[in-house]
């Protein structure tokens, strides 16, 4: 299948890379093009504008945020100007819901349809081809991207027909990995003051009641103090969090513990946390207890 | 091995009955006599006082607070006055790391010794022997208790030799139970607020980053607002988060997730919810949000 | 001295009329002209756009938000096509700091100057000339709109020359203001329960340690649950919380309280609360505690 | 009028020479004799124990806490042994209103009567016999007290004839201090590091909308950074805090300001804060934010 890959990131990468592997005519496009350049070894073409790479007929997008989304979809370069009648966008990014759903409504004018397919997991995933997918638009659409959305993930979840709820199914996602965060980060600070071997007490937890596996990664960097090459930057979980909150402003749904973790985030980053991995807003509770701040902040 | 039981509630039964099974010889005491007699059947013997079960030199016990295991600790029919010098007592409630710290002393002075031993697990895990055990004490003392814990759970950890630590891990793991009810309460008052299918939410994310039992079962009650009957009732839940705040307050650790958790416990039980489960503080982000009350409320 | 007045709110007319008590010379501009004809018999000038009231070559502008100020600024009919170079734009409204800056940076480019002049009290006040005025501006733009600040309120306080500072001390204000609010609604819920007389127990707080008229209002409001007709709406509340919790983000600074109010906030909306008083919030606290929600909710 | 005063700490050294200043006739004693010597000189006597200073028939203790009081209520030495039937015990400590009804209860059993009357007010008022005075107990009780009340304050206000309602009246009061604390806290937090100047806001705060002097106070000590000498130092403002929490757990009040409250108060102390002014709890918002910790804690 001809498709074009807008963004070549940590997880475009594997991501297209994936793609590729799976047989699949990938052109490739990437606003510092030296990071797409790579990627001709392994077959795709590289195009010269995000319209180029939408010509093909369906166009994937893996972008930090909804800006960057914003900024190759409008324009004669755009995704839009590109796509021709009946093109598919496939937009695989943390977008808020609202951007979702403008994005669909500016497609639909143009005759061309948006499925939003965020994905969960890290770079190391995107690599494997191990990500997990969840899917909302059009059920035809879904079906159309079905074996690239299979090609990059090894789990796809269909959540609705519209693309918006995909998003928030994300954000919330992610919002329930930050509460694992914080709970860990205050039992972690209360066990270790009382003297219980902190090592051990993770081991129980882990063994026991929490054996999902993002018990044991960010327990570990918990544990070891150790936030740094991040996995997923703080200022990217914040924006996850503003937007979940976001959406809780909209629906009128108080959410208390996305508003706690909200403060762990800007505390974090006012300490000069910015380049860690988010997880070190769990490390908050261990400061607050009296550990000192963390030395090497970056 | 001849061994004394103390409480025969809803877990407790189910222990008593692993021991039996596992070959033990079990003297058997309850405060309220009927709930032991059907022991008998299995072969237990039913003692008359907690000190006669505990003349057998090794006592368990599982009671539902630290009243509860004070009220059958002293005085001339209580554990202390029946436990020969040199008797163990194994004692597998939940307590207050204060009161585990006191009852070991108390013990030491009797020539006695205590190994704490809570367990993680509900009553019918209880009843298969699949409880997770989490011991503190003196090495010899635990050695001697193994043959007994491994007869009622599946899994034993040795967490220190301080028995007021095992006390404090189990706390930790309840407080982090809790975090999860929380998060999956308001996650779920989102999504569903925003239209988003609420079950084929919890499926995405249980077969995801989240595939703990803990969060098949809680999101499980959330998504039929199903709190009856209790696994485990509320205010049994509100005490051993107030005994987590204690420790915190004890140790100087600020601990605002467990802060929320007990704002939404008290909300709870303010509301009539205090026969159901524990489960029910994850409703309240939905009732926040709109939703009606609980008609039902036991 | 001749000046324009835009938006005849609840607000905006008791200070068009303190301007013509005061002997200004008022033409008057609001978007539903009915509510500005009123003022002809105390001798204002009616103005078709508010660019004709700007024409005066000085406009205070009195408006409910963000998006209402920025929908009289631009245009062929706004504010910045009438006024003058060298012109005066006084704003009076509860802004975004954001949104200030960006008035202020619009106009200087054509040569006028903005002068951010918010003001604490409500409707009675803004009729008895007895609001408290909050300006930032060049020292000389503000010293031209003292005469007019001064008609309009009993206090004038210069916090800056940069007008995006009298909007942070006004929401900053606010937020004070919803921290009594938050205050009183826990202890009246507290100590009601506990039986004891909350009218009592209002009169010992406000005539000893908490003697500021705020305590006054809001607690009777909140002892008397009479929280219509409002003198201050929930959703401009919301409005104020969300922009200063905007603010903290941009600075980044954890402000846990704020946070709290927000989720009241939510929660008051999310139970229809959206026509009552803001006051409303701190009703929340005695509903959680089991008092029943409010019957009659506007 | 005969009376024992039992406690010459900061605040009781000015109440018991505001009643030797009214023209009672004072005995007083102290645990550490010396700090009650001196009061010789002004005409009091002192006694060997709390039971010869409450023989006199009526007697005010001024202690720091309940367990100070219960350690001189009961035994052959202690005030219940030395107050006459029908003497009168005027609690002025802040207790938590447990301990306060069992004192009255046990005072009851003796044919004993016990007003409490806690004071707003810190050592300077004591001093000046300007203190609020806040008093519950049986009519005929409060009565007799109320010459020595009126002697140590300038206000007098009857709350009820339970006690233990003075008790909670009291917490509710430390309570909404805190509140103002930390509002002032976070507020200047943001508008300073928003580069607003923060005296001038203060100042603003302070003239219009919060004109009480518990504004002017804690704003000027966060202004300045300074938080010491302690007028009421954080443990013990701390202990009210648990106090007030514990009677929302009493009657099942959620109480999520005073949570936010303790969590402060934990990570002042675990910073080393223990010697200083309660009011450092609102310095935590701009350490959250950036600033470095206070360097000397004490």
């Amino acid at each position: 299948m001809r498709v074009g890959f807008v963004g070549i990131g940590a997880m475009g990468q594997g991501m297209a890379e994936s793609l590729l592997r799976a047989g699949h005519e990938v052109t490739v496009w990437n606003r510092t093009r030296e990071r797409a350049e790579p990627l001709r070894d392994q077959g795709a073409s590289v195009a010269a504008t995000p319209a180029e790479a939408a010509r093909t007929g369906t166009v994937l997008t893996m972008l930090s945020d909804d800006r960057a989304v914003e900024a190759v979809e409008g324009g004669p370069d755009g995704i839009r100007a590109g796509l021709p009648r009946g093109g598919l966008h496939v937009s695989l990014s943390t977008l808020s819901p609202g951007t979702v759903a403008r994005l669909a409504e500016e497609h639909a004018g143009a005759g061309q349809v948006l499925v939003a397919a965020p994905v969960f997991g890290r770079p190391d995933a995107a690599a494997a081809a191990k990500l997990s997918v969840v899917a909302a638009g059009p059920t035809e659409a879904i079906e159309r991207a079905r074996p690239l959305l299979e090609a990059i993930g090894q789990r796809l979840f269909v959540i609705g027909s519209d693309p918006a709820q995909a998003s928030l199914v994300k954000l919330a996602g992610n919002f329930m990995i930050t509460a694992v965060i914080e709970a860990l980060g205050e039992a972690l600070a209360l066990v270790g003051k009382a003297g219980v071997d902190r090592e051990r007490f993770l081991e129980v937890m882990t063994e026991t009641l929490f054996s999902a596996p993002v018990y044991k990664i960010y327990g570990r960097a918990l544990l070891e103090a150790r936030f740094s090459p991040p996995g997923f930057k703080l200022p990217l979980g914040a924006k996850d969090n503003r937007l979940f909150l976001h959406a809780g402003e909209h629906h009128q749904v108080p959410l208390p513990l996305a508003s706690l973790i909200r403060d762990r985030m800007l505390g974090a980053l006012a300490r000069g946390y910015g380049e860690l991995d988010w997880a070190v807003i769990g490390h908050l509770a261990a400061e607050e207890a009296g550990e000192p701040e963390l030395a090497a902040k970056s």
